[in-house]
């Protein structure tokens, strides 16, 4: 069986298309070149733009048997630009979707939502029973994914379900354009030395999950034929308690400068997620902020040591 | 000013367009010939396909100050046809929206959403507090559009609402493809004359409104400058119910002969719809069945007589 990953040069999609490689063939599609080696380790690169609809539909073949769909010009990028925003974050998925219909064979579709579905006045922590309310373009457009996917389920085109993710931790290198950039370098930054202004006040919490458990997710999702839309538990952590979570062993220090634009953007989102539907169909979040720190720390003697 | 209404040949487009005449000049824009006389009453018919997105994208001009988005292929019809139901429900919307946003002044726009948006298992009423989970692509589709027209007015592109329109009766004359097409003929034909055989139980159920009502809401909605989506209170009335108002009076006969197909769908509908905040922002339902009914053998002579 061939599996395709959209977005397979990103942070969680570089590690589902490393997870998928015992499964079959891993179509690893992404607009950047694949970090050297990739194919050398079992991965089928293909490189193009997904926001040019020819390249999104010839990537769903009647051999591939499941589609994770995670490509997405992140919640800040498609703020500030509507139009490309759309064209990755709403057509392309619309493509990816109609190919699938095309193909006839049904396959698998594993959408990476967010939980930028919800926004305004929260409840905290966000629930199975919060309504989504999307405040940024990125969320309304991931929403609209989740509806379609469900339709196209419904009429029996593909066999699809969606992930809302929290955010996920720790990113390395360079930030992508997420708003929630932050929570990954307050951890990142001072433990490889480097000293962190931290853009929100250090009591904004924020619903965090680790890398593995979400990777976990995915491949969970396909193997138990999880259906509709799941919210995945997200622990709330605050940015001050990140920063406490590395402080002792950092090198680099963190300051507070919370920047006007960003800080009420981040105080309209969830703070934690509590997901009983995803608990009973055997998804699992991330027990502590420490946890999710062993897991960075590790990955990262893996990937370097 | 210019009004444009979209869908303006249809059954309740061309009553809100003629509703318009006194506030400017009204583009009826439809795919069929504007009824004859239509010009001379004083609406500007612009006939076109809006699934052709040069002619959605033509129909927004800066003068236009208050978009009215009706045209659909309605429930059935969508139902059967996914790739017109698609272009016609929501990328024409897309093409309407983005018309707006690149004309750049930031007009109103009322949207014909529908009760379609909720499915499944729903509480009798249906109410504020019912999460949107359609079961047919219409509400799907209508739903997505809602989501759009937050997004587009959040980010200042345009003045937008959304009505979830109940089902809106009497329709005159032919049905169109609406899957509730049975709760107007169930009124119109006997007192027309004509036998008819009722496709749903007696005992079915469904959120109901008059026509008038429905046209003074999307006045109401463009006057009062209401944000959001807003669910209509629609009255919950059998199909014997509706029988039973116009029998003693109809020279027709009505029998019931449930359809293996339509019957899930329309037990799995509203039944009832309340809302409080349509009443705190000024809208009204219909009072009762016989209210529909009078409303409508009110215009029918109006018209004809």
């Amino acid at each position: 069986m061939r599996i395709l990953v959209t977005g397979a040069a990103g942070y969680i999609g570089s590690a589902l298309a490393r997870a998928l490689l015992p499964r079959g063939e891993v179509l690893a599609a992404d607009q950047a070149a694949p970090p050297a080696g990739a194919a050398a380790v079992g991965l089928a690169p293909v490189v193009g733009n997904l926001a040019y609809p020819p390249f999104a539909r010839s990537l769903v073949t009647p051999d591939v048997g499941v589609v994770f769909h995670l490509a997405s010009l992140v919640s800040g990028g498609a703020e500030q630009n509507f139009e490309l925003g759309t064209k990755v974050n709403l057509d392309a998925t619309r493509d990816l979707l109609e190919a699938c219909r095309l193909a006839g064979h049904r396959p698998k579709f594993v959408f990476a939502s967010s939980i930028a579905v919800y926004g305004g006045k929260l409840p905290d922590p966000v629930t199975d029973d919060t309504p989504a309310a999307p405040r940024l373009s990125y969320g309304a457009h991931k929403l609209v994914g989740e509806i379609l996917i469900a339709d196209y389920t419904r009429r029996g085109y593909l066999d699809g379900c969606a992930l809302r993710l929290p955010t996920v931790m720790v990113r390395p290198g360079a930030a992508n354009t997420a708003v929630s950039g932050w929570a990954s370098a307050i951890i990142r930054e001072p433990l490889a030395g480097r000293d962190y202004v931290c853009p929100v006040r250090p009591d904004t919490r924020m619903a965090c999950i680790s890398l593995g458990r979400v990777v976990e997710a995915f491949l969970h999702a396909a193997d138990a034929n999880v259906k509709g839309s799941v919210l995945l538990p997200g622990i709330g952590v605050s940015a001050g308690e990140m920063w406490n979570a590395v402080r002792s062993r950092a090198k680099g220090k963190v300051s507070f400068a919370p920047d006007d634009r960003l800080q009420p953007i981040m105080d309209a989102v969830p703070r934690a997620t509590v997901s009983k539907r995803a608990i009973e169909l055997g998804f699992r979040g991330s027990a502590s902020i420490d946890e999710i720190v062993a897991d960075y720390e590790e990955a990262a003697v893996t990937h370097h040591g």
